[in-house]
């Protein structure tokens, strides 16, 4: 890092290298309105399998309707970024500003969240026009806004893409629970040839991920946070030190026949495992396996985005809660790792900011099998791209962080509270999304968000 | 009555009656066919101006969605009709059993009610598949089958009918409150001529009802109930005997500009007005006015089918509780009628089981102002077709009453709790669906159901 | 009834009648005086084994604590006799009149019911002191007023003795539901002699009462309701006229031997016996016995005042609910009574307006197994003085009822929605205290209080 | 730290220390068990002005009664010391095993928390009795006991003292509740002259503390957590580095008269201040002041146990919950400190593992305005024995932790989730129980707890 940058705010920091990587990303502006053709041309591919009944509905307070995300992604686009710099600004429709704000208090009123599926109108197709119109005054202000101009939406549209690609993920966690609720079992997708077994429905066939290694990591006086160079969200700065005794982690994430073995030791049943809270949720919630599995005759079944299957020994386990992975790492004899131990490892183990795992596979919507480490390459797998790995941090500020000015402020700032880190990246995530300074966070007890369990060890004064 | 009825269960003097009245009612196979179509098709009429969005979503717990009352219906003929009768049953698709099964325990697990909007699938399209599927089997049944057969569908086939109807009228309650809920103010069809003033959207200007007036009724030893005849639903029987001290009924309904002057008079807050029950519920979900009338800039307005307008004081007033009722009827030192008086006052009156009001008028789809009373003619205005009419009578069994055996039992007999009952008729319902004997009910606080008032005095010993 | 009274409004009748009543009843002042400290003496023997912690502790919503009760019926003599006609009149302590008022929304803002035992202080001996000082202020204003001034105030002084009448029968259904909460099993009070079996604690054995026998009724157009002569009730008036087909009542209450073939015959399992809202609360709250009902390693114990003990099949059923009640009746084949059939049954079986069962032991806090009827006596057993008798009627008003001005009209009438009438009294019910015009109610699916099921039949029209 | 030492476990260095610091702190047999009966003592001077009333409400979930806090704390020691090591064991009252096990999963079922208020037997004076049944037992093992066994019970005999000490302090933050919810607004204590102003019952006049200063700290490589020679709770262990940038300290509490200006610049009124969860809480529940605080005709008065009092602006406020805490740091352009740097601060500050502010004064229960700090002395006030100061560390385990065996490891490592970490003591701890490694935790919202701010700045990473 130069000196310069050290006598910047962490929000000068954050503009300027948001600034350096745009430029450094796009070229021209031709490059930059491909981007944002792209990223917004996902978001309707994946809307695509989803009738409009489908994108309609909300099936808990958590999961809002398909068709709000692809609304309100664009209402992002046009509050953040036209309202202040389109000449002769009026927007698309006036209610939606009410309808389609998500939390930003300071932009007034808004709908409220638990409702978001009451709204039948604006309808799916709607929603379509509300996208073009945004889509095309979006092009218009890029490919003629002066230098000037540009220079100062830029960070303002990169933040919008990946605005765009959390909301892409959430889309397909939502409607995964909103498919699990109806009794005829609808699929999203087909089965790919990645989660293909050697029957079909039956129970899939993968190789063996063997067991669990371990990767030791020698700790000290480490830095973690973002280092600039490319986009990053403000909670993952400012860059900062932070000591680690020497400790280790898996090399793999914790598989669906580890935790059945978990569950048929009573992990379910045993309190001494849980923190009281888990174990509370355990005994209200009739806790007893992850949340998409159901017991058939004495079997039990998977619920995805693909279909409901026999569960998969091989594949790791996916939607637990906090404390259920916290009890799991109990019940092993090991426990979660910190977000700072988990970035470091990912660093150390040459995996730098770089983004791997499955996310270039656009047609598996599950985690699938750790493959063999290749040789002489990373040693930890499934790093990115088939689970986010519950972390034993809170989600609090880093030493220093302090939100930007304005209604962007409110963006990750606020939820700085009573959620647990969540690192990597699931096989929902888009491609080119996630990062290995990436701050995910969910509420201890959410089991809906595609998460998974790495173990750890160590970490202990030694003197 | 005749001697040979006299010794026939309800059931069976239920059984007899309907038979009877098909015969009469429909001529020949033809006929009957006629009429199931029409009853069918006016399902789809009214669900013709609603998208797959609209047809989707349970904005409460009471309201059920569109595309659910289209499907569940049809399942009714399936249920009840088909599967007993068509040979070689076969359902049409094994999962609407559990899916449509509105609250029949007999007939197993089904769908949970609150539930009914997290259902995506069938879209309504599916559900258009369905019904085609159902009328098509229906037709044939009652084409073909030999005449003792058709002799003992025939009750289940025109129960079939009535139960079609009665979910036409929520279907239009229902999805008032889901388009009641979205800030973009959707309308379900355009103002009709029946409800339009001279200026567009201003107040309406319509004839003044004029005052209320009184009919004397002498009462004594009444008989109440369904007399045979015709269809009817089982709790209209046992026709029997009842005590009624001289008393009178009120001419017309309430008024919106009546509700206004109990409202300026503090009617929503002045305890002493209120029974306790509906005081807790003012406090508790801050009551203040009918449920769709809105306050903006101190102008009251009223949500309806036909869009939002200023509250017009010569409109009936509509969408208030059982305790609003007895609130409003205690405020004008009246009280509201029981279902005894109501129906023996209509009966006296010369309106006889016959239905009048606005019930042909299909493209009106909110009460009307009272129309002048033609001169001898019947004195009672507005009894069947604006507004459900609350009673001070406690929804329960006629001295006699027993349900029919088997799931169809669960029709009526089971809600004789905890509900009060209304009589006429309202806008919503559908032509030649209500009787003078009639039976509608809704519990105390329920204001989502087309309910207005009509007055009524004295009763009292005189001795 | 005179001719006099025909002009009378109700309330005005309401107050000769109880003017008359009591110059019959008291003779002169020294009778009211005594009589005054008769009622009041008898709630401080029923609290007289109750600790300080007793009387303080609020087990549910709907019970209050035992100090609550004595203080609120001193606080009703202090609001509604004392504060008006005490010259001088000054309040105890200014915040009671805020702590202790039960629901008079006239009398202003009150202390939340909920709430009642979060009060430690005043705590149960400055509870005594208020009594003591209020007890002598209105000894006091009815030994010196003069002639006028007591005729004024001898309504109000009589409400009060039945007031503090109810709230001695509420003291022991509230603290028999304190002290069933805890697990060291209080008692109330030794068990009495009338309750005694051969073996204690081992199971009761008393005289098995016999089938149960029916009384067979005329019916006709009788008239119902409280005649004059002796106080009454402002919901017992006025007396009127009813219609009742010719039916017959059950001599003798439901026993726990009877209920317990209910209960082995799936009573609690099967839907088709109950209500719908009554089969909710089967499934919601997992009823399966009644109230105070607990199976330990197969065998049925009731909690009772006297300690538990093994269910003893000739004692009466207690604490169920209406829905339980009802689905009972339906499940024998029967049905309940309504409150006018049960008022004028018990009136032509020439019991009239007296008092009989075991109100008279006041050692016995339980009902009593019913005794063999009398030769020659009444054929109705345990009529009074052992479960409040759940009625099919809505608890309304009666024809041309009003309430009386101020805030003592909320007394009754307030509360005639969603609730149901029993008829009878109770084994806790004081001495003197019911009538058979007497109309007490509760909700649906109160269990707390002591009520049980006599069955009718017949009823049906008959032409 | 010795060499031997860094071979031991968690566990045993945590009983190692114990072992030591008993035999340094008690000397012989009498000195333990005189120290036992002080304890003892304290608790039954806490309970002394309270009334059997008093003792016995629940006024929320969180609060439990006063003779529950003297029975648990003598279950504590009946349970974890006479029963494994009492010659001949048999329990008081076998159901007290059930009713007083406050959250210890492993000794079986319990009687639940919410419902503790509804116990009235046994009473404040039965609960007596069982504390000197216990007492004479203790004693009897204490003075007989051999060597060995004495050694072997000793860190369950000081785990009790310091047990008990924790629910002194929570009963009276408890019963300050209870008293709060009683409009006669009664006293726990009078006033003392700590606390006393010129004018009673008017404002406190103390001396202003002054304008916050602050106490600059070096940080780096620092160690945290108890270092031994002494006892603590197992949650304080293990010693372990962490890295500190350099920071600074207010030196004193935020003072009610900062926390009005606070208010009066909207500071519950303006959601950017507030983390979003606790916005939340602002709106649902209406926070406008500190919890006790309640507003009449514009003064704000504050209610304390020696009696509600306007609020005095030279006082610490107390009462706030996290959200209030944070957002007053917000506001402030502050934020609050992290654990380790409020525990390395205290310590470079010179007061080391000592307790000190007013914890020697056994008369106030309430915060005091801070003292001016002595020359060359400490110089941050008030770090023990006003308020418990809020810290921005969530409560997770330290590295290398490990709860003990057996149902003692219940004690506090399944709490370790959801709250937050508070550091100090304050007005209503126990002489001798406060260390500066303790670590006190409550939920981000809770208020109810005597809580207080203290503010921070720097650590911002330099480089």
């Amino acid at each position: 890092m130069s000196a310069t940058q050290s006598d910047q705010s962490p929000a000068d920091q954050f503009a300027a290298q948001t600034d350096q990587a745009l430029a450094e990303t796009y070229g021209d502006r031709d490059g930059l309105v491909a981007a944002y053709d792209a990223v917004r041309a996902h978001t309707e591919t994946l809307a695509a399998p989803l009738s409009p009944e489908d994108q309609t509905v909300q099936s808990m307070p958590d999961v809002s309707p398909t068709k709000w995300h692809r609304a309100h992604v664009t209402w992002f686009f046009e509050t953040f970024l036209l309202s202040d710099n389109e000449p002769g600004f009026a927007p698309f429709q006036d209610r939606y500003w009410f309808l389609f704000n998500s939390y930003y208090e300071t932009l007034g009123p808004r709908y409220a969240r638990p409702d978001r599926g009451l709204i039948t109108r604006p309808g799916a197709h709607e929603v379509g026009d509300y996208r073009g119109n945004v889509d095309g005054r979006v092009r218009d202000l890029l490919t003629r806004a002066d230098e000037e101009t540009l220079r100062r939406v830029l960070p303002t549209v990169e933040l919008g893409f990946h605005h765009e690609q959390q909301h892409q993920e959430l889309l397909l966690m939502d409607i995964k629970h909103v498919l699990s609720r109806n009794p005829l079992e609808p699929v999203y997708a087909g089965r790919p040839a990645a989660l293909l077994g050697s029957t079909t429905p039956g129970p899939l066939e993968h190789a063996d991920p063997g067991p669990m290694g371990w990767v030791d990591v020698e700790g000290g006086l480490v830095e973690v946070g973002h280092e600039g160079g490319g986009f990053c969200f403000d909670n993952e700065l400012p860059r900062h030190r932070t000591w680690l005794e020497p400790y280790r982690l898996a090399d793999r994430l914790v598989t669906n026949g580890e935790w059945l073995e978990f569950m048929r030791d009573g992990g379910y049943e045993r309190h001494g495992l849980w923190l009281s809270d888990g174990w509370g949720r355990v005994k209200a919630d009739g806790w007893r396996a992850p949340f998409y599995w159901t017991e058939r005759d004495g079997e039990w079944f998977e619920h995805t985005l693909h279909g409901t299957w026999p569960v998969d020994p091989t594949l790791p386990v996916a939607h637990v809660s906090f404390y259920e992975a916290d009890a799991y790492a109990t019940w092993a004899g090991r426990r979660l790792p910190s977000e700072a131990e988990w970035e470091h490892a990912v660093v150390v183990d040459g995996q730098g900011e770089r983004v791997s795992g499955n996310l270039a596979d656009t047609t598996t919507w599950h985690p699938r099998p750790a493959a063999p480490a290749v040789p002489g390459g990373p040693r930890l797998r499934q790093v990115h791209g088939d689970c986010w790995e519950w972390t034993s941090s809170a989600y609090h500020a880093y030493p220093g962080f302090h939100p930007p000015e304005g209604a962007i402020g409110e963006y990750n700032g606020k939820f700085m509270s009573s959620q647990m880190v969540l690192r990597g990246g699931c096989a929902l995530t888009p491609p080119g999304h996630a990062r290995t300074t990436y701050r995910n966070f969910f509420p201890h007890s959410a089991r809906w968000a595609l998460s998974g369990v790495r173990l750890a060890d160590g970490g202990e004064p030694r003197r």
